[in-house]
Formats: structure tokens, sequence, C-alpha cells
């Protein structure tokens, strides 16, 4: 069970295409695989092979695209690090992925301090030996590895292989439509599935990539309007920063523009109803790490008949929950589902009896859209960015003058949501002292807006704490 | 390995678009799920169920295709039958895969006498019952088998499963697009894999089907150029009747329309060029039963430049030849491609070391493109449809009065190419006999379109016969 090698199959199908554009460069299918194989060849000369496990921490550049795509060449694992995490919490990650490289963009080499660490520099200039690519790819390799955290606030290590990558970008297509002049502004993390999953796609498809290194409004709702660009994912907050421009500029999507995929939860109607006087048509989506992206979306012509709502499935995706027709966690299955984790984590089950559990609560309605009423583990997602509140209690409660800690989520209009803690202490301390400790350890998204001392927690008779009654004192 | 039921899954996403129309009405994706069902609990009422092997001859009717969906969701074989052939070879066929039922058009019932027969008006009286359709269908899942000859004149029975036609649906989208306003325009037979798989590509895509029972060049010509259609499957004969209606009314086609796709051969370059006068994109497709449609096509962009190329691979296709760069048999690999066979040629092994081995010549040019040199068995494409030399040379051989007779194609303005025969005798007959004999035992495309007798055949050293100095001789 195999793949043709996509970038090779790619530049072979439609050599001639954009492939990729950054700035003022691009690069079509037959370039980049050229360059592709050059990176493999250096990679390959640095020693990094097919059984190579790597880490990989950059920002989005072409130049991340060109070790990304070499790797792919190679046929090794790539552990996709979040460059806006703290030095201790990437140590973590690169240590349970015993990893054998780390691939470091110079302007990040300050973020990790360890042996195994090559910089992209280095990759450079390396002398490429001779490459021959695997013509062939197994739809179980493992593609992409990226962490995402739980109940117990340790990330764990997501295995997203071939046939993940696969299902998902044919499931989009299923649903979207695609077009060979299709062309998805990037402007979310390469590192996350929502920026990793575009890259992908453009494989597949044959689809031009419009990377961004940053997100930037006036630049985004200026390419939407213009027509240079298809598609765009954002989440809440990047979506209402365009459409203030678009709005400022008094302009129109083009006719050529298509679609925004909007995750990260609902989107605020009010927005909707914005964009739909730019012409701007959004699709709002509900996925995961451990789903290899898109999960639901709900159709533009349902946005205000089912506010809230996280749409239906993609077409190989079944989505039920646990009791039928009633509340209860949301399970899924389909060929887009990872099969598992890797390193402390490798030997959980990810999967029971072939469904996802993914945590969240939720339920269908009789026509079948599904609502999600509350998220696994208490998540909060902040501007896209998923912040588990286990993580930043354990934080908060390793400081000596800590004695419990609640974390929860408060709505921002800004970011959906943000963390805000409760702190009950043993010794005397500042709010701003315990802030400027969480700065240390954690990724700035990650630090609570807001630190409040109170006398006690809520928690029911086991002793557990009630998140709820938290959200309640926000 | 299964994939979620097609026909309920595009009820439950799309159930409100056109999924099929014929004539003056339409039938949405809800609607024709809910008469599949129907189907399913008629037929089952009749004792056909998921285990059953069943045949279906008809003509390409909305009848045809509830049938058709009512046999998918009951999860039974279907053997498809192609209405224009003789009794005699009907029953071969019928006979080879041992069916348990054959269900008949009752326009068709004189075609097959036979007490498995169940008409479609026995269907539609039957009391439906109560029917769960399976919500899984597994990937390996036999959906249809289509009956293709090769060199030795008995037509094989080729299994199509769940995948191989998921796998060239999904080729196809990658190749052409896909958006969720499409309708493919149906005039070539359903029971061909040609039009069976525009039936595939709606359920997967939720794309609507445009069904004509008869081909028509001027409202095929109409639709084009009003923009109802977007993409219409042809052969170069249709092509050519469509080009001149569309030029006689000096219409252009709409700006919808996306693509023709053209089966059975090369399209002469005159064609093409009045295609594009039309501003009808014309996609060159190579394709065959046991790949379950397309396997490589030739876009319009370089169809002057590559005069007489079957292009280039679908995305999940490998394509071959025997000894890399030369002329040799073509080899093909991918998910499309059959797993084998049913009845008398079950044990027969249709793959080599994962390879398809067509039977076909050819050669890939430095860019990649393949070249159909000549064809398996010598097969002769008369207007779509595959006319294999062997069966009706072993019609003809059985004639008291025939000796030997040897057949190949000829060229045909209209046609592309018909048989046409060069017999032997050993007692006395004229040609219009021996033809009013094959007009008894083939299906009329079968029958040549002119026979010649001669005083001996061309042969080689081994007795061979020499099928390229038959074809000189025409």
């Amino acid at each position: 069970m195999t793949y043709p090698n996509w970038l090779s199959q790619r530049s072979y199908l439609s050599g001639e295409r954009m492939a990729l554009s950054f700035e003022q460069q691009q690069w079509t299918f037959s370039e980049i695989n050229t360059i592709a194989l050059d990176y493999a060849g250096k990679l390959s000369a640095l020693g990094v092979n097919e059984s190579s496990r790597v880490a990989v921490l950059a920002k989005s550049t072409p130049e991340f695209v060109f070790v990304l795509y070499g790797c792919l060449h190679l046929g090794c694992e790539m552990v996709m690090l979040n460059e806006r995490l703290s030095s201790n919490e990437l140590a973590y990650q690169i240590n349970d992925a015993e990893v054998a490289f780390i691939l470091v963009a110079n302007v990040l080499k300050q973020k990790v301090d360890d042996s195994r660490v090559v910089l992209f520099g280095e990759i450079e200039n390396a002398k490429s030996v001779q490459f021959e690519p695997q013509q062939q790819w197994a739809k179980d390799r493992t593609i992409s590895i990226m962490y995402t955290s739980g109940t117990t606030g340790h990330p764990k290590g997501v295995r997203q292989t071939a046939e993940n990558h696969f299902s998902s970008a044919v499931s989009s297509a299923l649903n979207i439509g695609i077009t060979p002049e299709d062309v998805w502004l990037c402007a979310v993390p390469l590192f996350h599935i929502s920026g990793f999953s575009i890259l992908m796609r453009s494989l597949i498809y044959g689809m031009g990539v419009r990377l961004y290194e940053k997100f930037d409004a006036d630049q985004s709702a200026e390419e939407i309007c213009n027509g240079s660009v298809t598609h765009i994912s954002v989440v809440g907050v990047t979506l209402e920063r365009i459409l203030t421009s678009v709005e400022q500029a008094s302009m129109q999507a083009s006719d050529r523009f298509k679609v925004v995929l909007a995750g990260g939860g609902p989107i605020p109607i009010a927005y909707m109803k914005r964009a739909k006087n730019c012409g701007i048509p959004v699709l709002q989506t509900y996925g995961m790490t451990e789903t290899s992206s898109q999960t639901t979306t709900l159709q533009v012509a349902d946005a205000e008949r089912k506010i809230g709502s996280a749409g239906k499935p993609l077409f190989l995706y079944e989505v039920k929950t646990e009791k039928l027709g009633e509340i209860g966690e949301i399970l899924i299955r389909g060929p887009q589902v990872t099969p598992g984790y890797i390193g402390k984590f490798s030997e959980r089950e990810v999967q029971q009896d072939g469904w996802l559990h993914t945590g969240d609560i939720g339920y269908l309605d009789d026509e079948g859209f599904l609502f999600v009423v509350d998220r696994r583990s208490d998540l909060i997602v902040s501007g896209g960015e998923n912040v588990y509140p286990a993580e930043i209690e354990k934080v908060l409660s390793a400081h000596p003058a800590v004695q419990e800690v609640g974390v929860c989520g408060a709505p921002s209009e800004d970011w959906g949501e943000v963390p805000v803690a409760f702190v009950v202490l043993q010794k005397e301390v500042t709010a701003e002292e315990l802030l400027a400790y969480c700065r240390e350890q954690l990724a700035s998204y990650k630090v609570p807006n807001q630190l409040t001392i109170v006398e006690s927690l809520p928690r029911n008779a086991s002793n557990k704490l009630l998140r709820r009654e938290l959200r309640a004192w926000v």
C-alpha cells in the first residue's frame, strides 16, 4: 500500500505550475523538487537518513519549506517544533521524541542548546551528495509528529502518516473543491497542522502556496481582494483584522477568491455578517492535531441558521457522540485519524474500537450538525493556539509560594479566549512575581492574562477542581 | 479499511444538491438516496441480498440508476451487461458470472431467456421491506464487474472494487479539479466504465449527472454552450458530431463549461483545432476496464505539441514500459487497477509484481509522455466500443463453409475504426450470407463492416496470423 512520491509526481505531472511564493520570489513544482533533492543530498551528507527522526524549528520561510521537502524525499520523520515555546518546553519534546538531529533556523539558535542541533546555514553550506529518492511512499509512513497536551499537562507526540495527510487533503477537496489555479495563503504556523496541511495539499493537488513569515492583515486583505490567492486559513482574531482592513479600504473580495477556512472555535456571527458584506465566504472548521486538520466544517449557507455549530463531517469522516442522539464525548472515525503517539505515550491507544475519543463534549442536532459544548481537558483556544490549563497549573504549582492553582479560559475580543489563573498561596508573593515566573517557563501565549490570589479553589466532594465554577468567577 | 456508505454520506452532507437529471426531471442526493433505499427494500423482498451477485441489463434511464444505487445499498456485486450484445454473448457472461438474479429493463426482456430474470417492472411493483443499509463499505468490496475480451476471444469478467472506483475518482479530481457546481453529461453507456465511473464520481464528489438515454449531438452542443453542464465524456465520433453542431449554430462553449473527456484512442488533431475554435477544452484519455477508467490524460496545452500521445498518468498511477526508455509492453500500477477476474478466469493473476501488464505496446518520451503504438490483442476501438478480432474470428470460424478467417481494424471517419474480415472458404457461400450469420451471433458494432473472400491469409513461419499484413490489405 503505497503512494507515488508526491514531490516527484507533482514535478513530473505539473512541473511548470507555481508551488510556492514568498514575498517577491516564487518556485514551480519542478524547481522546488530540484531544491528538495539538493537539500536531501545535503542532509544526507550530514548524516540524516530515512531511519532518522529529526526535529525542525523555524519560522515560516522558504528555507523551512526546502528543509521539510528535503526530509520528505529522505523519508525521515519530522517533529514539528513550535517556535513560540520556551526552551524548557522544547527540550521536553526533543527528549521525548529522541530525535537524532534538531534542524534549527539560524535566527532561532538561542532557543535550543543541544549537541544534536544542525543550523539551516550548515545545511545550506553542506556539500550535497547524489541522492536517489524513494519513488514509493508507504501509506503508513510517519511524515510528521506534532506535540499536543492533554489532561495531564504532558505534551504527547502525535504521529501523522502519509495516509492521514492524503485522506485529509482528499476530504477537503471533496468538500471545498479544487482547481489547478488555486493558491492558498498560509499565514498560520507551518509547525501546526493548520499550516503543515496546506503544504501537504499543495503537493497532493499541485496547488500554489503563498507563504507569509508573519500574518499581515493588510496584505492578506489586499491579496483576497485582488484575486492573487483563492484560499486562506485563519482563526477568529486574524479574520477580524482582515475584515477591518477590507472594510477600511472599502474593498470587496475578488471573484477568484474562494474561501476562508476558519479554525480555533466558532466564529462570532458578527464577523460572519461582516465577511458576507465584504463578499468573503467563511467556512468554519473543527479539527485537531489527532485528525490531521479539518474534521467537520460549517458551510457559509448554514452559518446563520446554525450559530455555534461546528458543521458536518468531511466525506471520509464519521462523527458521533458516545450515546447516539445525546450529549456526550465526541467520537471520530476516518483515515485521517492518527494511529498513535510516540515517546512516553507510545503505548497509549489513541483509538478505541476504531474511534478516536476526542475528550470534547458535544451533540449532533436532528439534521446532523455537530455542536461542541465543552472542550477536551477544558482546552483554551487562544488565537488558534491550544492552551491546556493543566500545563499552566503544573508550572505554577511548582513555585515555592504556591499552594494550589486553578486555570481556566476567559473570553477575549482579540484572541477568542485567554488563560486566567487563580492561586492560593502558602507564602507571600505578588501576582506580578508569579507571572514573571510563568514567562520564564511558558510560551508567551500560555502565560495567564490575569492572575488572582484567592483564599480557596472551588472543588467537588472528591476534591476535583471545578473548572466550570472557576469560569463563573471570571 | 472502509469508506462511509457513499449514498448515505452524500445524502447527509449535500442532500439538497442535484444528483441526477434526465430530460425534464431531476433528483437531489437526498431524494435519490430515499429512492435507492426503497429499491434496496424491494430487491430485498425479491430475495436479493448482500451476498448476491446480480447482472443488470438496461438502457441509460433513471430506473437503471435507481436499480444500481439500490444494489449499492444492498452491497451486492453487479455484472454490468452491454445491451448491444447478442443473446448468445449475454448468455456467456451470465453463466460465467453465475449470477443469482438478472435485473432486466422491460424493453430489453427479449434479450435474455432465463429463469433468473427479474424485470424492472417487477422490482418497481414489489413491496419494499424495511431495509437498513450498511454504513461502512469495505474498500475491497467488489462493486461492479465488466466483461472485456482478450487474445482468446473469451470475455473475462473484471472486478472493480470500492477502492478502485474511489481512487479513480480522486485521481481524476486531482487532475481536472472539482467544484460543488459540477454537472457531468453522461451519454456514454452506464454499463461501460466510461459511464459507470461518472456515477461513482457523482456519489464521491456530490456532483450532478445529466443523463441521456441516447447520445444527441445537438442537445449536447446546446448544453455545453448554455453552461447547464460542465463536463462530458465522448469518443472521437461523438466529439466530431458535437463540434459540427456547435459550428453550424455558430455557438461557443459557455464559460461555465470545463472539459470534454475524450476516450477511445487519440483524437485527430483537426478535431482538436475545431474544438479550440469553439472554446471547448478537450482532454484526451487512455484507460481501460482493468484500470477503472482514465489512466493517463493529455492536457489541452500539450495536444498539438504531442500529437498522438496518451499524455501523462493521473496522480495515483504509475506507468512504465517493460524496458525502461524503450518501446515495450505498457505496465500500470495504482489503486485503481482491478484485483482480478471472476468466473472461468478467476485464477488468472491480473497483476505481476504489482503491475498490470496491459498487452498494449508503447513508450514514454523524454518528457514522460506516453505513446501507445500498438494495442493489446490487436484491439479495434469502434465508436468507443472495444472489438477484439479474435472474438469475431471465433464466430466466423464456426461457420461450416469457412476454412479460416482473419479480422483487423480499418480506419473509419465516423467510428475511428471498424472491423473488417478476410475469409478463406472450404465450401461455397456468399459474403452476405456470412455477414447475416455474424449479425445473429454478434453485437451489431462487432459485425465486420466488410468481408472479403480470399485465397489465403498472411501467416508467419510458425503459422501465426500476421494481422499487420492484413491491415495493409485494407
